[in-house]
């Protein structure tokens, strides 16, 4: 079956899916985005992404192109059409097509499209198995609240930890304090047991994965501390993790060559990916109404 | 006559001119970009601007679509079939089309894009007339030498300077220093008579009219002091203008609403947009072979 996307109003096979060169999605980076889980048919997080676009496109001052409603509806014909029952849905929204200047354009329809994914089924064995992570300087702009389409330091730092045989790139800024990774956040226990990931600011992008997490743990009675850490307090921890709508809760055993705890996923780790599967099962994701910086 | 757009191969009505949406520029930034001034049917420093294009690209690790003559084959082909004889070359290139994810794909085809547009003439009296800028903090990324599509912090910039009434916003750093405009070097002239712009490394673009201006006021004799420059500096300067392929050499008469100068351009401005306009008519642009960071 060919695979189905949605562009400016349309379905259409994905070959076929193109837009005009003068997107200033294409010419300016000019656009935000959301992947969003599929777990059982299910949207993971519904209403932290859809809150989060928001946030993006008002930071930005882009109109979104439709109500959440129609927006939805979209995004599940997208899922429906491409039978995706576990995977990931894409959308994207720019400031549209105008002839290229800086300078917002005075009209200005925005373009949006959606693409979904099949992906094998969420394997606990498979996120526990351990990837090892490398630490380079956050080179990224300074609005990582916006989670917008200018990805590009993202793609280098993701392709910096590949050429070093790692799978993720945890990024630090000028005083050493890790930010996030290229395409998660970042997670440690460290040696007394405090469960620590980045406070919410202009730094960092607030996952979807994250505030479930913190909700899940908080149902636990298992403290969640939102501060800053460096990365040699990383590379001392006893456990470390990422998470993401892609990633889940996904361990990580090796930080620039330091062996992380016993060289697997953390005893809290494993109980963390538990509780999340368990949280999304029942509640789908987090029921968060708060802050995205 | 209707305007045509060069896509990957293709000669196209610029209405048709389209990419794919997985196209990495449109969903990562993943690409770089040149604009080069047509004057008189001439490319305005066509060197210099193939080989910033050539540093980009290297920095990035993208593979060149073309080699440089067919490069410019193609450019001076939609220049001759949009009959532009004063305006601008538009060419991106990013690193093609792939599913998405970050790192970079294993096969790979660069995109390539080139448009055209027509502008009146040189005009030396629009150019003198003043124009006002703001300052605002610079949020871009780190490698700023790259001239990557990833450009959205300059568009915020630039609207925020048409928002308050200015046509230009000067960028500055951490400590308060100019790294330059959102889409043109700065340059002031202190009371004491010095020439001055921001001097290259990761942090400014390094502009081929700002190296224009260098080797033509050389010519002269006239000194050109390359180092940073405060915004407080700036605010008390005699002369100030900024340089671009598009804005040439642009009085600037007022930052931050204070009045620089007299309020007119000032007297070397007016000296060096004529020794760049006989060194433009002579020699075409800088004969630059030197470094880009």
């Amino acid at each position: 079956m060919a695979r189905i996307a949605y562009v400016n109003g349309r379905y259409l096979p994905h070959r076929q899916a193109m837009v005009h060169i003068e997107d200033r999605g294409y010419q300016f980076a000019d656009g935000v985005y959301e992947v969003i889980a599929i777990h059982k048919g299910r949207f993971l997080g519904e209403k932290g992404h859809m809150d989060r676009l928001e946030h993006s496109l008002n930071e930005l001052s882009i109109t979104a192109p439709l109500a959440r409603k129609p927006m939805m509806h979209i995004l599940r014909e997208v899922v429906r059409k491409n039978r995706v029952y576990h995977g990931l849905v894409y959308m994207q929204i720019t400031r549209g097509v105008a002839a290229r200047d800086h300078p917002f354009p005075a009209k200005c329809v925005s373009s949006m499209v959606v693409t979904a994914v099949k992906r094998p089924p969420i394997d606990k064995k498979q996120l526990l198995a351990g990837i090892s992570v490398i630490s380079t300087p956050d080179l990224r702009w300074k609005r990582r609240d916006i989670k917008s389409i200018s990805l590009l330091p993202n793609v280098l730092g993701k392709q910096k930890a590949i050429d070093e045989g790692s799978q993720e790139a945890w990024l630090f800024d000028e005083d050493g304090y890790v930010t996030e990774g290229t395409a998660t956040n970042a997670w440690i226990v460290t040696k007394e047991s405090e469960l620590i990931t980045r406070d919410i600011s202009e730094n960092i992008l607030n996952g979807i994965t994250r505030l479930a997490i913190i909700e899940a743990a908080k149902e636990k009675n298992i403290p969640v501390i939102e501060r800053r850490f460096t990365i040699a307090e990383a590379r001392k921890a006893r456990e470390a993790f990422i998470s993401s709508s892609n990633a889940h809760v996904k361990a990580v055993t090796c930080i620039d060559n330091e062996i992380i705890g016993e060289g697997q996923a953390g005893e809290l780790t494993v109980r963390l990916l538990d509780i999340y599967m368990d949280f999304i099962e029942k509640v789908g994701g987090p029921q968060y109404a708060g802050k995205w910086n």
